[in-house]
């Protein structure tokens, strides 16, 4: 199963809204189809949005034929999603390249962009490589391992963050079972993790968030392991809706905590987490479940779709680079 | 909306798994039909469930027109759900009531059985009562309150349990807003409580169960306020999926926890919470939605429908008999 194919004018995305009952593709051929593509969440995971965001910029710049779109281009692109620091990264880097090649030909902006989304997709893989490798260190033998939201092939170029962790972890014989919270509202943990764990014959059980705590009350579990939308300088970090109570829980039952994420992750310009911006979504992902409607129409909703997980309940963090300590995460942009 | 209501041979029963779209009472003529019901969650919440199968040993009289059915009649009741303790506290006192009766004519029992369980479905508007009242004491002014599943007009014969403190408290002026917990996977957070609130005009904020602790971390929580499934003699207290979690985001947060409820919920047969058994129910109610499948069909889900809260993360237990430490319920039925 492919997740995303860039050709010269198509970027092909398969809609994972609709997994895993069906397994359509969009064909996005404009900036404006790329961006929606994010912000409905056809494409999303903090990875994978940044190598979509990647291409999306050669599809702006072949749609439009001029590099005088590049502003509206990366601005749409960086105005998608708020939370995930990833696109953010990916874009600067980008932006810089076509910026330093002082052209106002956009055929060559074009190729040196694609050669860089290319690039940046391919790293990707390797990241998720590195992450997977670095995190078998946290992993005890007949580990009980939780997990919430999607962080594997469906999230990122590769095979995953946290989840490439467990893949790799099941792979050495160390991983006995995973158990997946289905992760309210969007169940990315039962529409995407369960499908993609089962797909690759990992035992895998799906509870809904709330059983969490009795979870971990009447089962061995061994250590949580979490993806990361971004991490900012004293090490809290933001990641999907329900992560704190996730981390909370632990903390609770001292099982070991960790978050696993690539250096494009990490923000260093802010200084807790209380300065991420949360994304805020609509109050009908809520009340409807697809078309059906679960609560009175009126009824007030609350919606993010992120949560902040504080650096104090976290025990560790497994980059591409190594594992570090939330406190130490600084010093990994600066080596 | 009325509830329940029995007539001889009829007991009318608003099937809750529908509301809130649809407003469909079930008549029930057999036992059959109420347990039925009662497994089905068509009726539920302890304190209802309780009342129900007062009124269902009447039908079963009814329909069987001989004493001799009795013990089926009380046997298929106490089979119908496990955890909830005061169906066996009510459905026990019905029993002594009709053999102190020493007859063999039916229609002498069904007489007293229908006197009996009108007197208990009058008895539990008034144990609302005064749990509503007792609990004013622990609420705060301006509080704004977190509860979890039903424990309402639709869980009880009265105004609720945890509902009805909440309730009363915004009536004395010292509730501000109420936070619900959806209450996967059957919703009756969203679908029930929601929905009573609205109707009474107090304001309500509707959130996924994983939002918890992100909420405590971003509003002022005064206190959380629960129902009880069982309470036992340590002050171990079974109840919703989700409440053990509540209880423990509470703990991290500093913020007071507490149960309400009925005499009728305690079991002081019981010397912990490790014995209470836990229903374990369908595996589809967690991957469908109604009919829509949101996991992929073959994956292994556990579907608890209840757990164990331990009596260190109980600030208090709000009774009709007063408000007591969960170290000392064990005194409230010798008293």
């Amino acid at each position: 199963m492919e997740v995303i194919d860039y050709r010269r004018g198509v970027l092909r995305i398969l809609d994972q809204r609709l997994l895993p009952e069906r397994e359509i593709y969009l064909e996005c051929r404009t900036i404006e189809e790329v961006v929606s593509a994010i912000k409905s969440l056809a494409v999303r995971g903090a990875p994978l949005i940044s190598i979509s965001a990647a291409y999306g910029v050669c599809i702006g710049l072949f749609q439009y034929k001029t590099l005088e779109k590049l502003d509206y281009i990366l601005f749409s692109l960086r105005n998608s999603r708020p939370t995930a620091y990833n696109i953010f990264t990916i874009l600067d880097r980008i932006e810089n390249r076509i910026r330093t090649l002082n052209t106002n030909d956009y055929e060559k902006a074009l190729e040196l962009a694609e050669a860089e989304a290319i690039a940046i997709h391919n790293e990707d893989r390797n990241l998720c490589n590195k992450i997977a490798k670095n995190g078998q260190k946290v992993i005890p033998n007949n580990a009980n391992v939780v997990t919430i939201c999607n962080t594997g092939m469906l999230a990122t170029g590769g095979i995953g963050t946290a989840l490439g962790v467990i893949y790799e972890g099941f792979q050495d014989g160390k991983i006995k079972h995973v158990f997946v919270l289905e992760t309210r509202p969007l169940l990315q943990g039962a529409r995407l993790t369960a499908y993609e764990l089962a797909k690759n014959k990992i035992p895998v059980t799906l509870i809904t968030d709330n059983m969490l705590s009795f979870l971990f009350s009447r089962s061995k579990i061994d250590l949580a392991i979490v993806g990361a939308d971004r991490i900012v300088k004293n090490g809290d970090t933001a990641n999907k809706i329900g992560t704190l109570n996730l981390a909370i829980v632990c903390k609770y039952f001292g099982v070991p905590f960790y978050v696993a994420a690539p250096y494009t992750t990490i923000d260093l310009s802010l200084e807790d987490g209380s300065q991420i911006p949360i994304e805020e979504r609509d109050p009908n992902e809520v009340r409807f479940f697809r078309n059906q409607l679960i609560a009175p129409p009126e009824v007030e909703v609350w919606n993010p779709a992120f949560d902040i997980t504080p650096a104090s309940l976290i025990t560790g963090i497994i980059t591409d680079r190594g594992i570090f300590k939330p406190n130490e995460i600084f010093a990994l942009k600066i080596q």
